[in-house]
Formats: structure tokens, C-alpha cells, sequence
């Protein structure tokens, strides 16, 4: 690709790393020097499916490709460290677009706490934007989906809904609530919750990006367990009641459905301190699947019983 | 994306990891423990830029995917361990396509001794595959390419111009020397040589991706010198002579700045006793940038004049 070695210095200009980088951009490889286990995810964000360019500046989509990343480390409490940002871009993109792209990929890095440290451009049809990250486990255990025990509480960190709803504003055309549309453009993640929730004993956690219900299915399934969500308990945001007014659905669909949360759930023994901002939303009980105030949740019926 | 899941589960059934692998697929993150410090490479593969699908079986791209990631941490003097995997793709793709690609990704595997421990799927106007190699440092220093010393022999590992050859052929809608077509498919790596270079005591390596000049280029600007390559003492496959003698273009063309060639070349101090397989080609002078024979190459005239 023309220009590929002026774009990658261009954007690189300047770059900062923590002090776990041993050997950052420039080379075939990068080198981190990490405590305990090394904790790797990856996740592909493809233009038109995750997001439009006329919704989302380039500055969010960094942003977003980052923070999704990130709060997959954080889903296991693990230390993030550091990302590899691979972009692929039609020929004809506006420079600047990149230039933003990674711009909002170093905003987010600081926000998360992490290292850029190496990445690959090439040119495509539509942009991609695939982005690995680096965690470690500082030798603790890592939270799995699997360790959730009958008897634990259900927990959530963060938001929940308030992207799905500000996806079906922008489909809709409109531009507001705009915190369910930022929400939307680029999830707002509480780094370091995932750390916090391992400290005080999380049995099993996950990044709810789903859908909390499906989210949910994952710990119960792989943990052997019946999860029940209290419908009560959950937290409904203002905007996205305001959506779920406007467009005649219910709120908590949002809320159990909605999708790209990027939130935290997780499973705590009944006695556990819950760190500051985590929410009782359940219970983990002996069966399979997951019920909604002890009442099997027939997702093909859609929300409309709950309106 | 319908049917991801069970996509998902199909081509990570029965998945075998080394040793090294704590917690593979099915998780928030994939956690592996490893010597050293961790090492990081990143390569994204575009249909209709790295590959055709009329050209490329699934089965070959799959496996190129891995080869190329893992020829960057070679190129490193590091331990591969383990790759994701982040695929994206048409909907109406045939999803045998994917299974083929899966499988050539855990061939790739198998042959690198690395595990397959995580990835990503995504639906996408065209097929992109990104994977993220991730490796060990076993307490060694990584070979860079900074550290060429002038005095040090040049040498390279691998084949020269064979897949640049494999291109042409395919451009021209022909199908042989089928060596040169393999190659460009899939490019065959000595895994472990990487390693075998580091052990020799190897001062810059760095993997031929781009063409040997511009990759020598690359050491000889990080390094601080200038490197002369010997044209008497680069191997000309046959099949490239064959396919440079059919298209009227000179074979060290394609030697010279083939591209996709991943093989390595590496500097070594003088009196380094070479692993097997490595081919002396040229020394590590004082200056700038990178010689052929002696003489100042003009990459704008072209390879008319090694006719």
C-alpha cells in the first residue's frame, strides 16, 4: 500500500508505553515483559456490521476497538498491558481518517492504562479494524465462566442497555438521548472493575457484550449452575426509558437483550463485599440455563410480556 | 452472525494445545504460560489483496495466516506459542469455506508447534483473517533489527522470489511451476530456524515480506549501516529462472524484491559458524541504506539492467 510506512509513522509519532514495554513498534515483533501468566483476546470490528462511518467518527471506532478488547481483560481480572491494532482501509479513505482512527486508539489506551505496541495496515474494501490485547494474570487465578457455585449472588458492573438502545436511535435516524448514542459509538468501560471484582472473590465473570441473558447463559452453562435474574433489581437508565418509551418497547428488554454493554457480570459467594458499583441482580441455583424471576425465558416470545 | 456459535464450535472441536496453554477457546480471554518475556506480532489478511479466493483454496489461506504471524516471531529469535484467530466473512459464504480455513489454521499450527487458543468471527462484505502470534522471549534478548555491526556477514534462510514468481503465474491465469504457485499460497517456513540464527549469535534478523532490499533496508536504517548484497551468491530457483525467462524479466528481480517471500535474513558477526540452510549474501559496511554489488540500486529504473 503507498504510503504505508509515512501513515504507520505518522500515527506512531510520539507514542508513550508503560514500563512493561521492553520493545515497541518499528520491529517484526513487539516484547512485554509480564508478571505471572499472559491473558490474550482478539476481537474484529467490520464496517457495516459493528459500525457505519456516518454514525461514528473515527475517533470512537480507535476508541470502541480498544475498549472491547480491554474489557475482555477485565472480564478474567486481569491486569491489561498492552494492544496490537491491525487496520485494513479502502485506498481512496481520507488519510485523516486513520489519523483519527488511531487517535482514538492512543486516547483509549491511556484511559485503559495500556501500551500500544504494534500493529499492521493494509488496504481492503471496507475497513476493518482487528485488535489483540495483552493482559497478565500477576500470578492470581484467573475469573473464568466456569466457577460460579449454587448459592453465589449474581453481580453487574456498568451499563446495561443503554447501547442497544442508542443503536436503535440511530437507526431510527435520531441523535438523541445522547448518552445512549455515545454509549452506542463507544462503550464506556470501568477499567480496573475486572481486578476489583477478582479481589473481592468473583467465582465466574464475563464481559456482557450478548446480551445480559445470553451473557448470562455462558457462566451457567460452563459452571454447571441455573442462573435467575431479578427483574426488580436491575438497573434501568433514564435514557433508556426514554427510548423504550418512544418506541413502544419495553425497558427491561433493553436491559436483558440489548446487546454491546460491555459491562461486567460476575458471580460472588453470598458473603462477599461487593465492590463500589457492583449490583445484586440474582442468584446462582442448582439446574441449567437461565430463568427470569424463576420463570423460564422464552426469548423467541420477545419482551413484549415484560412491557 | 446466525449459526457463529455452533460455526465455532464445530472448528474448535476436539482442538489439541501444548503444554504451555492454561485456558484455550471458550473463555473472555485465552491464558498462557510462558518463559521470558511475552512477544507480540499482528498480520491482517485481505481477500483481493493477499488472496483470491479463485486462486486460494480455503484450506491454504487458512494456513498462510498462521505461517506469516509466526515467520514474525521467528524473525525475533523467539518460541512461538500460541495464535488467535479473528475471521470475518460473507454470510452467504459456504460455511465449509470456514471449516477448511479452520483446518488450515490448525495444520499450520501443528506444523509451527503452536496452539490455536482463541479468535473472533464476524460477518463481513468480504473475507478477512487477522491473527495475532504470541510467543517467548525464554529469558533470551530478542534478535531485532537494530543491531547489525559493521564487519558482520549478511545471510538469508528461505526461499528468494519464489512466491513473487508464484504471482505472476497466477496473474497471468497459469497454474505451473507449480512450486512457485504453492509458495505464493502458502509460503513454506523452517520453523525453528529463527532460533537456530539467535543461537549462532545473529545481531538483526528480520522476516522478508517485503522484498529482500527493502527488508535489508530496514535493518540497515535501524542498525546505522549500510548493507551490500552479492548477486553472485543469491540462490535462483529454478522455477523462478523458469517463470523469469517465460515473462522476459531478469531472475534477481524477483530475487531482489519478490515480496511475500518470508524468509529470513539475518546479520552474524564474521566468525559466526552459520546454522545449516543459511546462505551468506552480502556484508555490513559503514554508511547508509542498502547496496547491490557495490553500487548505489535505483529501485525506479527497475530490474532491466540484472538482465
Amino acid at each position: 500500500m503507498t504510503g504505508e510506512f509515512e501513515l504507520i509513522a505518522r500515527v506512531t509519532e510520539g507514542l508513550e508505553v508503560n514500563s512493561d514495554v521492553v520493545l515497541s513498534v518499528g520491529d517484526d515483533s513487539a516484547v512485554v515483559s509480564l508478571q505471572g501468566d499472559t491473558v490474550v483476546c482478539t476481537d474484529i470490528l467490520v464496517e457495516n456490521v459493528h459500525f457505519k462511518r456516518q454514525w461514528s467518527p473515527a475517533h470512537a471506532v480507535g476508541r470502541k476497538a480498544v475498549a472491547v478488547n480491554v474489557s475482555d481483560l477485565e472480564a478474567m481480572g486481569c491486569r491489561p498491558s498492552s494492544v496490537v491494532v491491525a487496520l485494513a482501509f479502502p485506498k481512496d479513505l481520507d488519510p485523516q481518517w486513520v489519523v483519527d482512527f488511531e487517535a482514538g486508539v492512543r486516547d483509549e489506551c491511556v484511559a485503559a492504562g495500556v501500551s500500544l505496541i504494534g500493529g499492521d495496515m493494509s488496504s481492503s474494501e471496507i475497513i476493518v479494524a482487528c485488535v489483540t490485547a495483552i493482559g497478565d494474570t500477576m500470578g492470581q487465578q484467573p475469573v473464568t465462566r466456569s466457577g460460579a457455585r449454587v448459592g453465589d449472588v449474581v453481580a453487574v458492573r456498568g451499563n446495561l442497555g443503554l447501547s442497544g438502545a442508542g443503536l436503535v436511535v440511530l437507526q431510527r435516524g435520531f441523535g438523541s438521548p445522547k448518552s445512549a448514542v455515545a454509549e452506542h459509538l463507544t462503550p464506556s468501560i470501568q477499567y480496573g472493575e475486572g481486578r476489583a471484582a477478582a479481589a473481592a472473590g468473583a467465582t465466574a465473570m464475563i464481559d456482557v457484550s450478548d446480551g445480559l441473558l445470553a451473557d448470562l447463559g455462558h457462566i451457567a452453562e460452563q459452571s454447571g449452575v441455573r442462573i435467575d435474574v431479578h427483574t426488580a433489581s436491575l438497573p434501568v437508565d433514564d435514557a433508556v426509558a426514554r427510548v423504550a418509551a418512544a418506541t413502544g418497547k419495553p425497558a427491561v428488554g433493553f436491559v436483558l437483550a440489548g446487546g454491546e454493554d460491555h459491562a461486567l457480570a460476575a458471580t460472588f459467594p453470598a458473603d462477599a463485599d461487593l465492590p463500589e458499583g457492583w449490583l445484586r441482580i440474582g442468584s446462582v441455583l442448582p439446574g441449567a440455563g437461565v430463568t427470569v424471576d424463576g420463570a423460564e425465558f422464552d426469548g423467541s416470545r420477545g419482551w413484549d410480556h415484560f412491557g
